[in-house]
């Protein structure tokens, strides 16, 4: 929050201009009177839920049906157990890209994409990068690692009773385990790491939890744990917390690259040098030197990891398949690398530490997001490690289309083309711009 | 990526037994034969661009209808500068919150927040956080600097010709700033920054973009200042991309903290102990040992900021109001402070540096999402500094509601009730669910 | 090496005006004319090679004997394994601070503690705090773990190969143990990690080395884990390297807080009232206010972990203690946490993951450290674990004194005071830095 | 200090065995009985002071002469204004590494270099990464910016006196620089920074400081501008402090790329093939592979910048020669970038944000010290600048000689030989490391 003082002093005055000293001390303070009347709550959706609901915003009949259009209305059911005080649905168009070709320990063959954003260009840009890849062969994706955890808190009095506590925490795992399986089929207690801080200790426990992404299963296994603990611990902690914010729960983190948060992936595709000059229209080599000068660029802003824009692909393919959008948050760090082969060719490889999806659970049942998966082949269990896969596989595809628009200079053009297209006069624009879609970047 | 061998090993033996060794090292080899068809290309959105893409993909005419609804088809044209490739529309649930409270410099009132997600709980928890604030009479907020940048890369054969560049660049920020607004009548170029490393010159362009989040206008602006250095430098560059990934754009990063990034925005309340105790059944005393821990938990995990689940507030608002919802990444970053006042009260404020927010552009004029700007009172010009306003009191909302949950055993509970209520056996259940959505975290 | 371009112009036209823009250029070009003679080379120190290194130098005989005084030249010989080309010796002032009383589960009783600074105040200011700790009980201090790595990497062809290794690797780290093992009494393989980004894989080799730091230890050990796995590996990377730099050597990181590097300490105190009121004029209230305010401003710039000083005390004992002194760069990281007890004391603790001491080895032998060692009553086998105590409790004191001083608004006057004094015309004013040495702050 | 449940389990066990619990827990209880006498306390060295401490040691008389030698003794009053409580002075072997030939805006030339450590290797390794520049014509040297700063906080009751605090410092900047400016000939305000965090607010005072790194100047400068706001401000604070951590003083921040602190320097080298081949022993292609590799690492690892061991020379360089060498903490981050030229040469280059060098004041008059910098050339007015670029042109000595003994895998064989020499039974060794020091890494 640091700010120059020429520029804190410009718009200290532009707001003394436009409002004046007692007005903008007048409305930062606290108001006490005429409360708004509250929204009335419901966690299962119903239409008189909907209609007590839009009677207290003040909008037209007709923005209402953009909301709580028929469709909507009618299935509002199978929103049950995913939100509350349902008013309508937003709805964010999707568009196709691919296909993209993975060759993965899980995911094979190859995939169309479903990426619902609302910038222009995101979709062209994944498309001509998957495109590449699929032209040199396709993606070999390669999930490493999976688990996803909670980290409960402990505050004892002092360190002597720390030390207590982790002579029984520590002989107790069994224990634990039992009582965290008694409350899923499917989460499996795989690992407990021990953190001390003077008087305080985080268990991080790591579990495996099956196709869901599993954060609903792991809290509740952990707050079993943590009934147990309570229960049987010959040492009382002053007061504990079932989350102690070591869990990198959404939000970027070292932590992703260092310990057990989700699926950890990698990805790697090896392009000849004329597949590169045809697609992205430049060379392996200004490639290399693109990535090059980003990767200190990241390091020099201070970024976990090093890459462009993991975030455009991962909120995309998110949205569509029902995934845990605030997740974008913690998925979307990692390292991209560009190399020239000693062949000439160009190397380049994603790692992605903490993909946190799912197949099953969440959002992946409702009705157009399980449409999106099922596009994809990934619908239900069984799918959720290959689903890790073609997301790293698509964050390829945005890197090398990212860096091959910055390369030819293509990348204020696409932008200017797919999202101004409309106050261009001229047909001719516009056909400039599908037929330029080959060129595009995110 | 750092994995236990343990771990490793077991997984690797996992999938031995289950695909043999000859099978895996198959699928992760390159695959030239039977490329997939393409999907048909277009920026712009026709019935028989949807029927080709529609063709490529094996589903079922039932879930076709669950992307491409009648209501999509027929409005298709509004997603043109907005996608590429169109094949329907997810659909994401809206949730309603509030009223929240907000006595910002630019955000006067109570607000009745419109919340797009598929995760049980994050509705409930947010809307009880904005009534306690609104019960204490709103938040206060404060927008305190705002802005938007790109970060162009430039290398040299060595550090002479930087001096070189440099020299020339420094006296000449005017030119730069009539190339920039030449593009745009909203963007103004504040302030340029430089960064040398070795023979590498990346310049900081900071813009002001009105009411518009800005990132195309600044790309474009800034490409318009990349013409005029290439033009008119004494000094040639041996190459120079548009951005050198020092912006921050799509990623957490410390910057946010240190420099021009999207608006800056703080937002504080305070409560009497009386208030917590109704809405979060704890103590300011107790809520202030969470939030110490939790900071801990933060730092030791290696996050940029400490703060807890701001993404899961910020990605429902975006995605409801059509902001882009990959910023995620870098707007859920910033700082939350508890603290106990001499009074007994207790002081929450949460500091985000980087909101990407605006009210023209983007999404913000799709029907839907329109609308929901529309709810806010927000819609249109005019309004993105108490938009920004308005999501650091969202922000705020949550991160009192988990803590109180945190402080008060619910935070489990919450996450049983709703997100698996479907499974449950009985009506007492979901009555039980239904009232105690009063305590109910994220 | 972000810089306003105001800040830049300036220094750039002050340059201009210094020199001139061709004097300035030319200064900047490589000149390969006239070369100097080289260092006469020699690791063993002798007479002669001190001698004609001198001759190369330009300076005075009496500032010969500042470094080459008669006891360092009599005893040059036992600096034979501690340096190259040696000219002598720099002697930094020696301070004693404590005592410090130390309840670890390895230190055990009162420290007097030898700092070795230039630093005026930092002596005076660590005594302070370790006379409190000492006279409240002294500070509890518990070695949570240990251990020093060592990570090579290497590159294979592609992820096929990758896995390939991986699967030989993981069943053959019985081998790595035995070859490793070989090299050293001291050094034991204790646990392997794996990191996959793209057909890179690190390996993390962490290892104990008895009382001994242990660097050198893992290097050679590694180094002959290295030549087993390049004999016998079935898969041939293209290349590797004994360090992929993903130790965490010589640098901070956030990799200590979540893996093996280093001893692992944190040590507490629980302080009452009347003590902090009576050594640092301030209250246990006032003190937390300082931490919290000190906590975020650590976080809004981006350091690891929150702390305020602990390099001032590292440094002046490692180089007191014949340590590794660049190592201060990784250990000076840590966590420090202020709170006041529900009984209304101050409760301090500190937490430094990556303390890198040993009493055996390094310059631990070297005549004047090795009494510094003696002092603490830790030379030599057996102690390592106990100095790591010592050094959290050194740490602990240095917090405690410098928040104390900036709560009591003693931290400029006891640098104006002490560091100051000589230009002071007064003798009482060298009588009132004495008279409050009992206040001082680093 | 995330430890894995086996690794704490082990250690457990280990602890009970060897102790009981009993007796463990026992030790970690305060002990209020028995205090040891205090250090009796001095800020003047006298050689009664002197007595009386040594009196406390338990040490035999000869070990108390390796510490209080004759010289340390008759000269003790030189150490007045660096030392507290003055017991002797330890001494660290100097040896010297160079030519070191310059080409920068201030230091110009060739340079021999007084490295203070007890490591071995070290002088060896950064010695062949000197000589190597310098047969290169030297390396090229920038300094960018230079400053220093201090950042008080201020702690208000809410935000709207927050606001008007702003309002009026914001107003108040020239007063503030003549209150700051009154207190020291050298220290001038050349900037202010603002931050806001709830009802914080932290104010950033950017200073430069002539020839002295500066630390307590800026202390007693922005202690004076603290007296004169809190004489002034029509809004009062509820309490302030006078540092609120937010300057990144003795810690690597990532705020010292992006903010004011300390001399930025940057240096680069371009080499000839052959010359890579002659001094490492490699190639400029493998040299970046090991780059690339390392750069990967640091990142992943969670560092602050990208560097190798810029630690090892900066601690040896701030020892000699009267440095603060606490600030290698924060001196030692950066960002160091090689790659391959199209002429196929090698291009180095390294960039320091937060040198924290001077050439007086400190430590930089002490007898040893100050033949340090006159071996240098550089002791006294005049000459910071260019000491910071002879640091950064050591740091790159540094990591070519390091990357290429990784390369041609000289690491281990360097330390073996150079710091387990002395077990060695032949005089055949140690020729074998003598000659060899030409391939010597640190």
């Amino acid at each position: 929050m640091s700010i120059e003082h020429r520029h804190a002093r410009e718009y200290v005055d532009r707001l003394l201009r436009t409002h004046g000293l007692d007005e903008l001390t007048r409305r930062l303070e606290p108001k006490l009177e005429n409360p708004s009347p509250k929204v009335p709550r419901g966690s299962r959706p119903t239409p008189e839920g909907l209609e007590h609901r839009w009677q207290l915003l003040n909008v037209r009949p007709e923005s209402r049906k953009a909301l709580a259009d028929p469709q909507t209305v009618l299935h509002m059911e199978a929103y049950q157990h995913n939100i509350e005080n349902l008013i309508g649905s937003v709805k964010l168009p999707v568009g196709l890209a691919g296909p993209l070709r993975v060759n993965g320990l899980f995911a094979q063959g190859d995939y169309y994409l479903p990426l619902a954003t609302t910038e222009a260009a995101l979709v062209a840009s994944y498309d001509r990068g998957a495109r590449l890849i699929s032209e040199a062969g396709g993606c070999t994706a390669m999930l490493v690692s999976e688990g996803i955890s909670r980290a409960p808190g402990f505050a004892f009095a002092n360190l002597k009773e720390v030390g207590l506590f982790l002579l029984w925490a520590l002989s107790h795992i069994e224990e634990f385990r039992l009582a965290a399986e008694a409350t899923s089929r499917h989460g499996k207690l795989v690992n407990m790491r021990v953190t001390v801080e003077g008087n305080h200790v985080y268990l991080n426990f790591e579990f495996t939890t099956g196709d869901a992404c599993g954060q609903n299963m792991v809290t509740i296994a952990t707050d079993a744990i943590c009934a147990y603990i309570t229960a049987h611990t010959p040492v009382r902690p002053q007061y504990f917390f079932l989350e102690g914010n070591l869990s990198g729960d959404k939000k970027a983190s070292v932590q992703s690259f260092l310990s057990v948060r989700g699926k950890k992936v990698t990805a790697e595709v090896t392009l000849p040098g004329f597949l590169v000059e045809r697609h992205l229209h430049t060379t392996p080599e200004h490639m290399v030197d693109c990535w090059r000068m980003s990767a200190v660029g990241g390091v020099l802003s201070g970024t976990v990891g090093i890459q462009g824009h993991y975030a455009n692909g991962l909120a995309a393919l998110y949205i569509a398949c029902g995934q845990d959008v605030a997740c974008v948050a913690e998925s979307a760090v990692g390292v991209t690398r560009l190399e020239v082969t000693p062949h000439g060719e160009l190397y380049a490889a994603v790692t992605l530490p903490n993909l946190t999806v799912g197949t099953v659970g969440g959002g992946t049942g409702l009705p157009s997001q399980h449409v999106c998966l099922d596009i994809l082949g990934l619908a239900g269990p069984g799918n959720a490690a290959a689903l890790a896969e073609v997301c790293a596989g698509l964050c390829l595809s945005g890197e090398l289309s990212i860096i091959g628009a910055l390369c030819a200079g293509d990348f204020a053009r696409a932008h200017r083309c797919l999202a101004r297209g409309k106050a261009s006069p001229k047909n001719s624009e516009e056909a400039a711009c599908d037929q330029s879609l080959a060129t595009l970047p995110a």
